[in-house]
C-alpha cells in the first residue's frame, strides 16, 4: 500500500465562540468535514476541556482528523492527514473553517510519506487574512497541492 | 490560556516489520513516548488494518500524539503535538523511532497557535540519514526549536 499522503495544518483564528464550545457540534461538524473530504471515518473520540475547550481526534481509513479549539481565544487547531489518492482534505478544513465562521486561516499542507533515495518533502502555504466565507469558497476553488502524491485542488 | 504549541511531523522509514505490525506494544510505546515528553495522557484509541498496520490516536491534555505504520514498507507517520510550555515533544519522537528502530527519520518541527497581528508561522527541518541509535540519541541531545512558544532542546 503506498504511504505517500498530504498532511494539512490549519490555525483558524478569530472565530466563533460558542461554536468553539460545543464539544457535540464539533464533534458532527468533524464527522461531515471527513465525509466532505472523501475519506472514510472509522471511529471518533472526544475530550471537553475545563471551563471551556474541546478536542476531537477521528480515526479515518485514510489517517486522521484532529480539532482542539480554544474558545476564550477564539481559536481552533485543526489537521486532517489523508494518504492515497483518493481524498481531498482541504475540503474537510474549507468545511470547518465555515463551521467555526474563521475569520483568519493559516495552512500548512505537507507532503508525508516513506523515506525514498533522494526524496524532497515538499510543502505550501496558504494565508486567508479577515477571511470570510466567500474567501473560504476561493480557497476551496483555487487552491492546488498536488505533490505527486495526492490530489488537494 | 496560551495557544501557542509545537507539532512535529515525523517520517519514520527503514523500521522494524514485527515492532510496525505489533498493535498492542506500538500502543505502549505512544503511552509511554508521551510521558517521556512530559505530556498527560487522557486516554489511547487504536485500530489495526488488514493484513497489517496500526493507527494510534493519544489524547493529551496538551493536544494530541498519533502514530499511523505501513509495516510492508517499514514506514511509520508520526505526530506529536502539545501546546504549552512545559512538555518537550522531540522526545516523543526519539523515543519512538527507537522502539520503532527506524534508521532513516525524517521531521518538521512546525509552530502553532493563534493568528496574531503580523505573526509568523515558523518551520525547523531535521533529518537524519541512515540514522543509527546514536544518531537518535544525538538528536535527543542537539536538537533545538524555542520559536519562542515552546522549548524542544
Amino acid at each position: 500500500m503506498n504511504t505517500a499522503g498530504v498532511h494539512i495544518i490549519a490555525e483558524l483564528s478569530d472565530c466563533d465562540f460558542s461554536r468553539l464550545s460545543d464539544a457535540v457540534r464539533v464533534e458532527d461538524a468533524c464527522k461531515q468535514a471527513a465525509l466532505h473530504s472523501g475519506a472514510t471515518v472509522l471511529s471518533v473520540n472526544r475530550h471537553r476541556f475545563s471551563p471551556v475547550g474541546v478536542s476531537i481526534l477521528v480515526f479515518l481509513a485514510e489517517s486522521h482528523l484532529s480539532v482542539h479549539t480554544w474558545p476564550e481565544e477564539g481559536y481552533a487547531a485543526v489537521d486532517v492527514y489523508t494518504c492515497g489518492f483518493s481524498t481531498r482534505p482541504h475540503k474537510a478544513i474549507t468545511f470547518l473553517a465555515r463551521f467555526l465562521k474563521a475569520n483568519n486561516i493559516h495552512l500548512r499542507c505537507l507532503s508525508r510519506g516513506k523515506k525514498i533515495s533522494d526524496r524532497e518533502y515538499e510543502s505550501e502555504e496558504f494565508v486567508l487574512e479577515g477571511a470570510k466565507l466567500s474567501q473560504a469558497r476561493a480557497f476551496d476553488a483555487d487552491a492546488h497541492v498536488d505533490f505527486s502524491v495526492g490530489r488537494i485542488g
